[in-house]
């Protein structure tokens, strides 16, 4: 939206006891090291059944992962209103709009990060009221981190698309998929924020890991002979670009670590990159596609560990202030989109094994609320692996795979929301939510997602805004 | 299973502190109002995409169930063997297996009645062990009587359809779909303990209510001039066949009522009698099926409704006693299966409903622990209604509804685990568990299927089973 009208929620009356006077308040009546801290794992598109076909490869039936462990459990009602007439919801969400509920409290529209539906309105997040708070800020993505997910905790477009200073002007090859939405109204130049890598080369954020290199590279806005890095570095930023440069992080100051171009490849893939096919039908018996096993992927090896990442931030940030960090484990989602059950593993796996090491941290530092949850539901279905009709031929009309399980069982994963070759839709059903610290046993069995801001700013006693219209 | 090898769990060592001794131990030392209760709802097929698509017709997406209200959520996860090596689970469960885990804590193969993968065992059911105990028992659903949830807590077959005697021998035209399972080794005179119905007419169950009337009026085995129904009744049992007589139901005495030949009536149906279409294709274009609502099914108004059921079933185990009750909404999976989603809404709506019944019940009795759960997750998923990727003729490969909820917004549930005319596939993800009652806050994130057995018999203190192999 434009600069001139931004209003942050605790500007226009949305909170009650509100960042600064608070944060200030309570940081002077808390020791150090019992500052609040708060840590959202995000599994992108994490429901049930991702969770099931995950924990079937990764422990077996009988085994549990770390989140099965976890000493409290609700369930999150996902919102979304439509950008043509806020008064009436969506059934299915994005990831934009999801993160949008969880930084920002508000119920917004598919696609915007942390605006306001028709009117475009800026809403103020988590990061934003901790960072003004004194509190310590940290986001760590698998994606870009300009990607959804990641963007709505730090940034306000209309668009998520508007990524870097090159995705601020139309281009010649529009996006035959989705509607061509202009990031113009975004633009510096007409009184905007600038786009998402822009606002997090300016943003107080203390770390930052991801993927998006590509967006950092580019001339920023107005600035023909300064990338977009190099603005980060002007407001502090010290820029990582490997693994190893990670693992030998000093302490202090600000840091940006971009590992990939994009998306960070992912742990794992099928066997010989093998993903979910159609089943061929011969002469009306169907055949059903050759099982699969699941390998690491040879792309992988370069990349920090999403659980290495979240040591990393979690080191950083633990300098007595308290802080927030948010931490996502983004391709469990896009994996689902593409049909590769063995990459949704995996990822689902690292979320697993970052959760052990956040726990871990947690232990020495009981003032931590830790909350897992997913954004939406997502297409993938634990299937059985030959149609229980299969006597009268029947079969998936989708795509399936046949995933051989290290305990020696073929699993069925079904994709069938649309019959494109090129991705799944997201699916609407209300996603987990884990927790354990502070508070984590008085949640109830459903919650709305726009309350999970409110968990965390009431943990973090940064204010908490108030309900939205929906 | 034969009824001279007929072990029943406290009878093996399965039990620590077992039924009769406990019970007694039990009843002793409490006053009568004080009587543990225990009230388990099960919801077939009511996973989390069921009840998000129940939520958005019944009370929009802002509004909350009364399932939304429980104190406590977690999360269970199923677990299947092999009939032909148990030591390997399998993925996708039927409902069978399931509620034998809930009624008997041991982990079986799909297609079995509360008896033992490959050995044929009984495993002995809650309701069992609280009769011995002294407790008031009862099962409400509206399946027949005999379907597979019902029947696995009160009945031992090797086989899900061995419902009424004249199921019990092979029948020339033999079920195209499922493999051939003989019910031949629970015939009476073979040693077994005969058909379902007439395992319920022999039964210590204090009310029973249901549809399934077809299996109680058939001859009984070895009974040429007796019925099942004739059974129940030298057993007490007093037949009741409308919901007049339901609603005038006298207190005390044995109570079977079956209220209709087979499954009853489901409350919906889509307007004209609508349900899910094959998304047609003109010219590549893909043309989407009409919308429709929900609207009451004319064939259910003659039916005591579920909520009716539940609380005629209260009102008659109030005895001061104790009792467990089992309540089944059935068709949310049966109508799933069909591709019916007004069915589904209505039936969780029915379940929805009869847990504030319950709910209300347990006001005024504080020692009833209630536990509402699925036994499997179904195949319907919540999508967009029209594709995200629609811009491209992207298109639901399987069979789709938009229903126009009452907030004026299209809702799109697909169907596409299998590409059959007949019926959808079950799906294998973990399924919610609510609770209420004493103990229910200290539920944990997630916890095994037959699990629900060991906080049942924990409740009512009528002895445990131990944990079987897997």
């Amino acid at each position: 939206m434009l600069r001139s009208a931004v209003v942050f929620a605790m500007a226009v009356g949305f909170c009650h006891g509100c960042a600064s006077e608070r944060g200030a308040a309570a940081s002077a009546s808390r020791a150090p090291s019992a500052a609040p801290k708060a840590i959202l794992l995000i599994g992108d598109g994490m429901d049930d059944h991702q969770i099931t076909i995950a924990r079937h490869y990764l422990v077996g039936d009988a085994g549990r992962l770390t989140l099965d462990g976890m000493p409290a459990r609700s369930q999150v009602r996902i919102q979304t209103i439509a950008e043509e007439n806020p008064a009436l919801p969506e059934y299915v969400p994005d990831s934009a709009n999801t993160a949008t509920s969880m930084a920002t409290g508000i119920v917004t529209s598919s696609g915007r990060i942390a605006t306001t539906a028709a009117t475009d309105a800026d809403a103020a997040t988590i990061m934003e009221l901790a960072a003004a708070a004194g509190l310590g800020t940290g986001i760590v993505t698998t994606a870009s981190v300009t990607d959804a997910t990641p963007a709505s905790f730090v940034a306000h477009v209309n668009w998520r698309l508007c990524e870097g200073p090159r995705n601020m002007v139309p281009r010649p090859q529009a996006n035959q998929i989705f509607a061509a939405i202009s990031c113009a109204a975004d633009l510096k130049a007409n009184g905007g924020n600038g786009s998402i890598a822009e606002q997090i080369a300016a943003s107080p954020l203390d770390i930052v890991l991801g993927g998006g290199m590509q967006h950092f590279t580019q001339p920023a806005e107005g600035e023909a002979s300064k990338t977009v890095a190099e603005i980060a570095v002007d407001n502090g930023f010290k820029l990582v670009e490997t693994a190893a440069a990670l693992a030998a992080l000093p302490p202090g100051g600000k840091v940006l670590g971009l590992f990939s171009p994009s998306t960070m490849p992912v742990q794992w893939r099928g066997t010989g990159d093998a993903r979910a096919q159609r089943v061929q039908r011969n002469a009306e018996r169907p055949v059903a596609p050759e099982p699969f096993s699941c390998e690491p992927n040879p792309d992988f090896a370069a990349m920090p560990t999403l659980p290495a990442m979240a040591r990393a931030a979690l080191a950083h940030l633990d300098d007595g202030r308290g802080f927030v960090l948010m931490i996502e484990s983004a391709s469990i989602d896009k994996q689902s989109h593409l049909r590769r059950p063995c990459g949704q593993i995996g990822e689902l796996g690292q979320l697993d094994a970052t959760l052990a090491v956040v726990l871990d941290y947690a232990r020495a530092h009981p003032e931590t609320l830790i909350l897992v949850t997913a954004d939406h539901s997502q297409a993938a279905q634990l299937v059985p692996e030959t149609s229980v009709l299969a006597g009268i031929n029947a079969a998936s009309p989708g795509f399936l795979a046949r995933v051989r399980t290290p305990e020696g069982v073929l699993m069925g994963v079904n994709y069938a929301t649309n019959d494109s070759t090129l991705q799944e839709d997201h699916t609407g059903a209300d996603v987990p939510l884990f927790a354990s610290g502070p508070g984590a046993e008085q949640l109830s069995a459903s919650i709305r997602q726009r309350e999970i801001f409110e968990l965390l700013t009431r943990h973090l006693e940064v204010g908490s805004s108030r309900s939205a219209a929906r």
